[in-house]
């Protein structure tokens, strides 16, 4: 089926707010068998109107997000209802649930806010539980009405789209989708190999299977290999890639590093701690991410002023002044510290020069040293990554989750 | 202008990858009098012929990202060049920097990868320092030779496009663009009141100022404010913003809060350290983004185990029996304990229950405290979140950083 995703918002277009709705649907439907042909943002207002023009005729799904609430922007409600030549009308029950919403959080009521009890002639309300205007399903109507998609309107808030979708959505999908073939998708997550090598191990003999679509995903710190087709051939290529690939690839889920790793040390019943420097506590924050982390996450030491890797984690002053904090020795040093002052099973720690400041010639931006304590002699990797602050951190800390992977294999 | 950006990458239809490029152009092109009127995704493949097809005759910029690198998928460089019937060339230049690039880091060389040396007749190459694929920039042709718009060939990681486009797209774009009127932009970034009651508080004396655009944006955490106009205007909404919403606006700039305090800190040669539970490392995560982070950020103490809180911060055993960890006085210890082992002149603790489990009768997943030690009475707030863990993070390291705000004013 055609289905093509719009999202309006003038905010995303002037760059002040990322897009996530094309990533989240599409993961919630691909399971039903549906594929995102092609996504859209288009500006606040009357934008919205071309846009529909260009695609209801041609579309078989729609999912427009954005222009529900209550200010002067918000015109998606009406422009749809008149494109489709239907009445709107103001619905009693959802009139009292948003009264109420606001009464309960001492908001005043206005005219505008109540736009959005206002209902097209036909449409299903979705609830809202997180916010005041509602999705609104519009059924498709035969050719000889007219003829339109299946169209979902939704809040452009994330977290008011995402509940809704996945508790009134994904059941009307189900009930629209006959799938006939179900196709399987395998998606390989690997670390420290780049995306020119996987596809010189795998990827001709992958192109060679009969009706196998393969892709490549290059991410920071992480290159992804996606594969669908049937499930015989993908079980072929499966094979395929577990005998070229299996020591790079950590995940064959929507599993991040991070949670692998927890998932492997709450199975071992043992238990982590970190000490970051450079990392400045972004290492502790992906871990603490994942649900359960608290059987195995004891502690995290950001030691960012030496003064406070002497005074958290041990080590000795004079190891700093002599081989200095970025430097084998101080890793080392901070990873036993936290191990011992901890109590963990392992501590990994990580030091280094982010930038754009601090480098030299000998340690130039982008210096790091990781440690990993427990589980064997400490091991300590020198790595360097000139880039930015925010991809230094995600590669930095990949590569200490990494580590960890190697020891816990 | 009419400003196109295509963006290519079924990886993004797919949900796999979250498309930052129209943030990022949107953002370099808006200081030149441009705005990106619509952006599209398409898969990867033939797909970016349809799109081009559809786009070449109305837009007259077109940044069009993905498709240049070494696999199969690739055929950005080949379809452009094709629809616009222009020759491919291997330029030498290029294909020496690519070996040699190749070279220094060991991989091999493949006919494959030598495809990226390939330029259309008349292209602009635009040097890519962080990857092999060069971008490329196509000059328009007169309506006579077929017409095209100023066309742009981008990569698609982010961490090649960025720099490049820095360097070399912007530079270009200041040739092309010939501002008659600039615009100006203000933004109002606040926290702790909702997009509704913004409006309320000025909507309608800015709509009536004559040319002015009005945007609002809700955001975790956040809402911001967006005015657009002429300068002479822009500075009469400036006063009216001002005067309503002063106490809640923390930047007008794209300082966000951390940023701003760390600024703030600097500026009185403060320091700040940081003792947290549930954020697990999300608030020094945030703090130590800022560059300059260094001279005001001392510690964080991430003491996610009950032991941690006793061990690194001396909140008494017996408070955390007797209160729980969840509870206005082990915040106010961890805040007090931070402070005192830090010797920093501020601390922030926060301690809660993000989800889905750990929650209680009394106190239900989302109960959060944040306390700040420091520059007077210790305080210590205490806020409801019932959200997602991601989203409980953002709004507590949000409200701690607001709450360090409101005592530095």
């Amino acid at each position: 089926m055609h289905v093509v995703v719009i999202n309006t918002g003038t905010e995303i277009l002037l760059g002040d707010v990322l897009n996530t709705h094309l990533t989240f649907i599409a993961q919630q439907i691909f399971p039903l068998g549906l594929r995102v042909n092609r996504q859209i943002t288009v500006p606040d207002g009357n934008a919205i109107r071309e846009a529909l023009e260009q695609n209801l005729p041609s579309a078989e799904i729609i999912f427009l997000t954005g222009g529900l609430g209550p200010t002067t922007d918000d015109l998606t409600r009406e422009i749809t209802a008149e494109m489709l030549g239907l009445e709107l009308a103001s619905d009693p029950l959802l009139e009292a649930a948003i009264t109420e919403r606001l009464r309960t959080r001492g908001f005043p009521m206005t005219n505008r806010i109540l736009r959005q009890a206002m209902v097209p002639q036909g449409a299903e309300v979705l609830p809202n539980d997180n916010g005041t205007a509602p999705g609104l399903y519009l059924p498709p109507r035969e050719p000889a009405a007219g003829g339109s998609p299946y169209l979902f309107l939704l809040p452009g808030p994330p977290r008011e789209l995402r509940p809704m979708f996945v508790h009134s959505v994904v059941p009307i999908l189900h009930r629209i989708v006959r799938q006939e073939k179900p196709l399987e998708y395998h998606g390989y997550r690997m670390v420290g190999i780049g995306e020119s090598l996987v596809e010189e191990a795998v990827g001709e003999q992958l192109l060679a299977l009969p009706g196998i679509e393969l892709g490549y995903c290059a991410r920071i710190g992480e290159v992804d290999l996606r594969v669908i087709g049937p499930p015989d051939v993908v079980a072929l290529a499966d094979a395929i890639v577990s005998e070229k690939l299996a020591a790079s690839i950590f995940s064959r889920s929507s599993e991040n590093l991070e949670a692998v790793i927890v998932r492997q040390l709450s199975a071992r019943e043992e238990t982590l701690a970190v000490a970051e420097s450079c990392t400045g506590g972004f290492l502790a924050h992906r871990i603490t991410n994942v649900p359960g982390a608290s059987k195995v996450f004891l502690a995290g030491y950001v030691t960012y002023a030496n003064e406070a890797k002497v005074a958290m984690l041990g080590v000795p002053e004079d190891t700093i002044t002599q081989f200095g904090a970025v430097s084998e020795e101080v890793a080392r040093d901070m990873a036993e510290g936290a191990r011992t002052r901890s109590g963990a099973s392992f501590a990994l720690a990580t030091t280094g020069i982010a930038g754009p400041g601090g480098g030299g010639e000998k340690k130039p931006v982008g210096t790091a040293y990781i440690a990993l304590a427990g589980g064997g002699e400490t091991l300590v990797r020198h790595f360097f990554f000139p880039t930015d602050r925010e991809t230094f951190k995600q590669l930095v800390s990949q590569h200490a989750l990494n580590l960890l992977r190697t020891r816990l294999i």
